[in-house]
């Protein structure tokens, strides 16, 4: 199981993924990179324009242990929760052992009156490798579509 | 075919859940589950409490068809239509002949003029056992993000 | 290959095609469609009438890349953008060599100041056919649970 990159195993590992922020277990979120990593949340704007920056920017699975501290920090008191929904992911290169994949994703905000909205719509851009049984994220750019997304993001996406 | 529980079943089982209900063919909806089986829709909040009760409860697929039954004779006349859009599962556990499994859900409410908003947000919390070639739900807590969920629910979630 | 249609085959070409489509590479969109093939767009209520017509209608390859050339000329400034979250596809009838299947679609609008809201949902129903090693579709009816469909709508479904 450890050589091949399936789509079986990519839907696994997206699922789980959001299933580990949903459950806010922040904790364990850093464990689906790899040591050496590249996360960004950036804007499709911002993306197609080339820029490097992007809102959060981390490339080590040590600065996303960071990030999750400094979360729990600052979150005195949630007033809201989220969900992610998943769309359907596209493997776009599959060398075996490292494949490239896109999948769309769409966050709603949970009020705490009860009403909800669209926080969040764009699409995750994968790199997986194969790390003994597990996939582990080499790299995932999260595109999202709004240019307006609040940089004090209470949550990963 | 019988025995093993894949991730290709569980798909396609959820899926096939959601397009019976979305077809309005109700009537079918509680063969999705075991004839002992426990299907309750509750809030996050009630879950996270550790309240039993939850809005809708059954324990025998015959609460489920009294429950279609009932439904029938209330829906004088509908204004409205949902659409359930489905996350991508997680199996939580994997015993062979059942397994738990997560999945994530939205539900869109279409009104009588067209307008579209979030009827629902929330997590279906399963567990899937293999009754000869198809699987079943023994059981379904469907816990929603909003605490302000319709008891008058014209629909199951 | 070639010959069996499998899940896995499907999910792949439904997060295909609205990849394509969300990347704004609608040049390419006809390709997933063979030759002779049925692509309509048509709402709830007519398809339930059995209105044939649709608001869009096309019966070969060629007159969908006739849309596209329409869409790229009328595309003079495109302010919004949109996200498709495909649901889970459900396998009605499977042939072998040809297959009917049903996807739950959700589109977002995102506007030019970050707004978001809901521009459509409804449900693809498929008949896909394995044309050498990919799947093409013989028919998309595409149908929106919305009455208040935008006919002048600058991107395919």
């Amino acid at each position: 199981m450890t050589g091949e990159i399936t789509l079986e195993r990519i839907l696994a590992l997206q699922a789980a993924y959001i299933r580990c922020i949903d459950h806010d277990e922040l904790e364990a979120w850093p464990d689906f990179f790899l040591d050496d990593c590249l996360y960004k949340v950036t804007t499709a704007e911002n993306y197609r324009l080339g820029y490097q920056s992007g809102i959060i920017y981390a490339d080590t699975k040590n600065m996303l242990i960071d990030r999750v501290a400094a979360l729990r920090q600052a979150n005195v008191y949630e007033k809201q929760s989220y969900r992610h929904i998943l769309g359907l992911p596209s493997i776009v290169k599959n060398g075996g052992a490292e494949a490239e994949c896109e999948t769309p994703f769409l966050v709603v905000r949970i009020m705490h009156d009860g009403q909800s909205d669209i926080f969040a719509t764009g699409v995750y851009l994968d790199a997986v490798r194969a790390a003994g049984n597990d996939l582990k994220f080499a790299q995932r750019i999260v595109v999202c579509d709004s240019s307006r997304v609040d940089t004090l993001m209470a949550l990963p996406l």
